[in-house]
């Protein structure tokens, strides 16, 4: 069956007080809009067409894909005059599918309910309401229906008080008929206080037609929150957040605090992988069996092998995914930062205010105290003083250090790059190493200890 | 109109296990009698008047300022004998209004209105009391009325079961006439089995004279949360920062998790200011337009420019008001530390395992890797290599370190301070400068490179 | 009177998803098993038999204990078959309780209880279930009464539609006549439709020997919540969390927010202790008077005296009990880490990026910016400069560093140990010292600072 997808993002949101369009704001690190996109992927429409207006080039170009196409509505007069725009858009047979670019988390899965009922069993078209049950139903408009049948959608400040008993609403979403959707919002108009064209006036149309209008009920509000204000903003991110973390734990993850985790990506976890509070997981990152992370980490685009330990306090950041890599059973943190490129080989460590940009440790590596390996090579079970660092940048390029296997690096060290340390070598505490060190060697560049006696310290001058 | 304050702040809390008064203890960074201050200074009180008793000399000094005069309760013998204490300090005419040192977010708008309803509409004088709706009134003084007139307040224990119904409870808070409040109190007794005077006594008085008693009533029940325990501390803790957290998210700023926010003094955003989960804010913070803040920042007294980005674990702590600044996309963190005096530059990068002190980085200067800035001027594109460290302290005085436009400092030095380095100069890695380094000039300080052929390590001993 | 206590931790916890026994799983760091015997302990039971199966080794030896008898069921042919295999190791008289392993809460208070009801006021014999009242009671086996006298555990899934109105339910806890129970799990038969042998059915066999059968109502859902999955063992964590909370707060203790507060394990705190948001204790950890931890503190076994300021995000852990010491009034972080053997005198200071391990700091040090202390022995008011380490490793054992009373070591020092550095001596910037200092020396071991004019930096490469 021929199907369209209609996503109307021309909102200015006012309330969100922001420079940025409303449907650009982000939900779990990932603009509202492109959740619809993500979300209505699986459906394989022929088309899906969005909406735009305020702030339409930056929308255009934050979710432009292949097949998406634009249709800009200016002025913005009304939901109905936003369909109106996209009926040149728009074939003729098969339904047409309306979601809300500010209203994130429809589920694929009711998405597709809503087109599926639009054929109709019977392959009699119909109207397709997305509806629920508020416990506080003021402020929405009600479901009238006959029987199974909805007969009209009644605004709440239109409603009779025993329609206002009504529990049922509307939600904003909807799938109709194709060619009966253009039809009838050719048919709007605006002779109304606002003078807007309201697209929910295509009920009655429908009705007086006698094209059948049915409800499909969601039990979960999730799925049609709009976001019109940071608070709301917060708040659907909260449950999103929450659902996430749900799902992780049903899988077998074990997050200490459900409500202090959060998730802005994806996270793939092996078999008893445990979650401290207050971790951030952004991009794409994967951790793989018995992984333990600590409280208080930041781990964005990462791959964590099996049995490694990230205490707490750790910043991963790869940058893109699988930018960062941490082997088997390595132990990283407490206050570890691993930047874009490092990539870490079995029970490698590193310890408390290291940072590791660019480099490779092979197996056994160690950095445990206060140091800094950027742009380096170092091989295996290699010790790496605290204090030292790679001198990687010149002011102007960016050089390699190479440290060969079973090298023990000693304290303060500062190598000069490019600079090799040969296998089994030893640097000095204390050393600037501007010159290959041979395999085996002790190198040593410090200045010779003197000693002076009778030297009297400066006093504490008055203030 | 003529107006008197009186606070109530003389009780131990005994249920708070501490050493320090009651009103003293801390909400938002504030103490609770600070709150009440603060909220009624608006009123323009003639006279504020705080009547002390446990812990009095402590309070008085915590609280002193040249509107606030203060009575002493000893011994405490009720509310009634508490006021019995303020007849002195008293006027003739106009209100009095009694409000709670350890009942802290009384809204201003509250407290006025109490003390325009006991003017009356027409110039004639009642007794207000604020009222509130309780689901659960169990342990209250209820509210007794006829028709609108309040009748009395009828403590929990001395309430019939019909009585029990009622969930309108008095709150402790009033305004009286202040003539007939000190006339009142003077006739108060302590006939009863706490042997204490009862303020509330003066219902009955009011009644028995013919002046009218009215009830103003709250429906945000935050503002009449009276703090007896660590437990009610906290729990209006987290109403308050739950209500600045909504406050500011209407205002436009982004908050990643409305739970996971603490502000402690005053917070000023610009537009779209995102500020992500678990962060806390002390004293005054100005965060100007595109602001963001990453997860997990402690930031006090600072000035933040437009366009900067405040990376995760940063702390920043000005400790008096503008005593750190981060200039426009100056990049901060992770794992950043400013301290008082610290003042950046556009466009300034200060990365992990760095603290500044006292310093003033010029546009484009970067100190990025686990290094140390005390007491040092630097210039525009400044590159301070990792690891270094400004010797500022010499054991007895502190001395400045002046680093000129474009100079590169190498890995691991250190500037021994007073020092100066001029604009273009390089200094080598693991260098100790101590004399003045000339513009344009590469200073190195070293020792000789070294290498020992045939050394052999030591090896492990035998436990 | 003799007490047996039976703790069933045979099942396997498929729905934990895990390669852990189900009772091995962690609440507030502890086994789930762990907390069960924890609570038991106080009963004084002549003994207490664990009943073992899926992961049986795992499990013993995790919980292995002079007083724990093991019995293995093999395969689980349900809760009756499993106290069927108990029978060898239960005495003839007194009363055995049955507990679940999976249920970690149930309070000693509770489980003295049952034990207490089922040896009767007047010596006769009862079979005593632990029930509860659930709002909603789906599931659970309801409990019939007549009058007073239990009569029947229905199932849910067995009970007519009167019976689903009963909210009593049965918690899976019971205590028992020894010598009845044995005799009764003698004569349960798996004529069902899982083929189990069912404890519950001991009631309607107690019932028909004119045993009462009596009922303790716990209203306390915590105590009888099982864990089955990461989602329940999250959610009881939360509740275990909160109550810990409340207990300190009870006592005093100042939590800027319970929902953020970990304790995995015991906290003694002393007056006026004051816990900042999202702290993790763990293990054995004493604050003394007047302690107070900043936001986003880690600290595991570790003893802090009075007044000690713990600032944000500091990490102390001493691995076992007592394992870190922190001195009164000394001032630590923020970004400190304090490890196993990091002995602090009173007013030490150990600030940002700092790392102390195994070593002693006597009254008055500082360590106060980014350094690590191994293995040293620091005096008083000695002044341990920014950058400086104590190369206390070399590749092959582990040495000590001494520095006596006053001494001023530079910035960016290494320390090559062993070393010793005199009373008063000073060690100037950028040294590496590897022979001893006198007392009152100034020891220096730096390159010569030499001036290269004409230089001419690097020029970036075209990429």
């Amino acid at each position: 069956m021929s199907l369209n997808i209609v996503i109307m993002a021309a909102g200015k949101g006012t309330r969100m007080k922001s420079s940025l369009p409303k449907v650009l704001h982000r939900l779990a690190g990932r603009p509202l809009l492109g959740h619809v996109l993500a979300n209505t992927e699986a459906l394989a429409a022929d088309k899906r067409i969005v909406i735009t207006g305020h702030g339409a080039e930056q929308v255009e170009a934050a979710v432009a894909g292949p097949d998406i196409a634009f249709v800009r509505q200016m002025p913005q007069l009304g939901t109905g005059h936003a369909i109106q725009q996209t009926v040149p858009e728009l074939g003729e047979g098969g339904s047409t599918l309306i979601l809300s670019g500010d209203t994130p988390l429809t589920a694929t899965a009711t998405a597709r309910a809503l087109v599926e009922a639009s054929a109709g069993p019977d392959g009699e078209q119909r109207l397709v309401l997305l509806t629920i049950d508020y416990s506080d139903p003021s402020g929405y408009g009600r479901i009238i229906r006959e029987g199974e049948a909805v007969k009209a959608i009644v605004e709440h400040k239109d409603a009779s008080p025993e329609q206002r008993q009504i529990r049922e609403c509307y939600t904003g979403i909807m799938a109709a008929p194709t060619a009966a959707l253009k039809r009838w919002v050719g048919q709007l108009n605006n002779n109304n206080a606002q003078g807007e064209y309201y697209l929910t006036d295509i009920v009655a149309m429908a009705v007086a037609e006698g094209v059948p209008v049915v409800a499909v009920k969601t039990g979960d509000e999730t799925e049609v929150l709009g976001v019109n204000s940071p608070t709301q903003l917060a708040e659907l991110e909260r449950r999103y957040q929450r659902q996430q973390a749900g799902l992780l734990m049903e899988a077998g993850v074990r997050l200490a605090d459900p409500a202090r985790f959060d998730l802005r990506g994806t996270l793939n976890c092996g078999q008893d992988v445990e979650i401290d509070v207050n971790c951030v997981f952004e991009g794409q990152v994967v951790l793989g069996d018995g992984v333990k992370i600590g409280a208080n980490c930041v781990i964005r685009n990462a791959t964590i092998d099996a049995g490694a330990r990230i205490h707490e306090f750790s910043h991963i950041d790869g940058e893109k995914p699988a930018g960062a890599k941490v082997g088997e059973g390595a132990l990283i943190g407490p206050f570890a930062r691993l930047r874009p490129g490092a990539d870490l080989g079995a029970e490698v460590h590193i310890g408390n205010f290291v940072e590791v940009k660019n480099s490779t440790l092979a197996k056994g590596a160690k950095a445990n105290h206060l140091a800094y390996l950027g742009d380096a090579t170092v091989g295996e079970r290699v010790n790496y003083g605290a204090g030292s660092i790679t001198a990687n940048y010149d002011g102007a390029n960016k050089h390699r250090t190479v440290i060969a296997a079973d090298v023990h690096i000693g304290s303060n060290c500062v190598l000069v790059a490019p600079v090799e340390i040969g296998a089994g070598a030893t640097v000095g505490g204390g050393s600037t190493i501007t010159k290959p060190v041979a395999a085996g060697e002790l190198a040593v560049a410090r200045g010779k200890q003197v000693a002076i006696a009778g030297w009297t310290r400066p006093v504490k001058k008055k203030a």
